[in-house]
């Protein structure tokens, strides 16, 4: 836990395409962090959208941004398209050098990975994209949210409440992130039994996978790249 | 459940501090119905900003919303603001009438209120200002997802998660709603049990009702008005 007295410097990057939730999951906590300043940085200060066209607005670009004390960053499938993105991995690498805290949601995981910030680290990530964790020379942990040092991933979406909680108890203590959980009523009584692969009705699970196919088999070419970037032995690919 | 050839229109009313989880809980879930049409409304089409400073833009206002299927009303502190406001409310009570379903989140509650929709409704909302339904008539539920005919209400902010996934349901079915469940990882491990008033630490609650009470005596003057105008016997308030 940090001083108290401490001003926290909190960033979330913001990117086209980015699975809203993966962000305003953790923005309904990290914005009630006590004693931080809580902003989204976009590699523009243009409007984004995303997956499903809802428009979201940085606070500042990525060169605006000062050394942030907690890195945020997000998934969705628009992830893809940096992956590659020299300014952008290097904004990461940079980022989290620096930061007291990285947290990780969803595919964000592979970003991070592609940025070489994954090697030897326990790390979580969306079941469609969990086979791909060892492209970036990580250990892939099935679990909700994972812990690994000063870094947290939270595995698929809405795992990024849960995650953002136990990064806010690592920052400011059990009590704030209690209180932020009574204020946001946080008590989640899911109607069906249906959100993880393990759980899921299988036909359910077929149909999931089945159309999340074409995404997968081009984040795992991506991923055959940057793993050869980074001087990782491919691993053989297990996934579908 | 609707015919799944009938298309929906299904539509969040955006406004000037929301509590963005509000929305962009139920927006993981809405924006994944099958032959489905969603979009926000603004009262403008000009950006807003959530009680935290997120910035969100409608798709079109509330005067190019078409008849919808389906209406959402999330809450947050600027609901206040819209409580007297003779346009969204008239636009509220409009959709609502001709609407399959009707979705409040949080404090949505009490714009529908407002809208003179609750009367002799089972209702929920969060819960700093559960006290208040009784001043619109409706039949207050301490249950996290209340469902009265064609209303679905979720009590407060993530609730809307759970209470998406239960429209989800109605409209499409249970599969319907648990693929998408599957998508988002909805198997919520709260690191805490701190989310309601009958399982947060006592010490915990107390800061949280102490911190909102000015914002609560805000809203009960407010309903007071209302329920006047609405004809409704003012009840004896017991909350704080």
């Amino acid at each position: 836990m940090i001083s108290h007295d401490t001003h926290l410097h909190i960033g979330s990057l913001l990117f086209e395409g980015v699975d809203q939730i993966d962000l305003t999951g953790p923005f309904e906590v990290l914005s009630r962090i006590p004693n931080s300043t809580y902003r989204l940085y976009g590699k523009t200060a243009e409007p984004v959208r995303d997956l499903k066209g809802l428009r979201l607005t940085p606070d500042a670009t990525l060169a605006d941004a000062p050394p942030l004390d907690v890195l945020h960053v997000p998934g969705g499938f628009g992830q893809e398209a940096l992956m590659e993105d020299a300014d952008v991995l290097a904004w990461i690498n940079r980022q989290a050098a620096g930061a007291h805290s990285v947290f990780s949601v969803c595919t964000g995981a592979l970003l991070c990975g592609a940025a070489g910030l994954l090697k030897d680290r326990r790390a979580t990530t969306h079941w469609a994209s969990f086979h791909l964790l060892p492209f970036f020379g990580a250990i892939p942990v099935n679990q909700r949210v994972v812990v690994d040092g000063n870094w947290i991933f939270a595995a698929g979406v809405t795992a990024g409440i849960d995650g953002a909680l136990r990064l806010a108890a690592e920052l400011r203590g059990d009590e704030a992130a209690q209180a932020i959980q009574l204020y946001m009523v946080y008590a989640p009584e899911p109607p069906f039994d249906s959100g993880t692969p393990e759980t899921a009705p299988a036909a359910i699970l077929a149909q999931a996978r089945n159309s999340v196919r074409g995404i997968t088999a081009q984040r795992e070419q991506t991923a055959r790249r940057v793993a050869v970037r980074l001087g990782i032995d491919v691993p053989v690919v297990g996934g579908d």
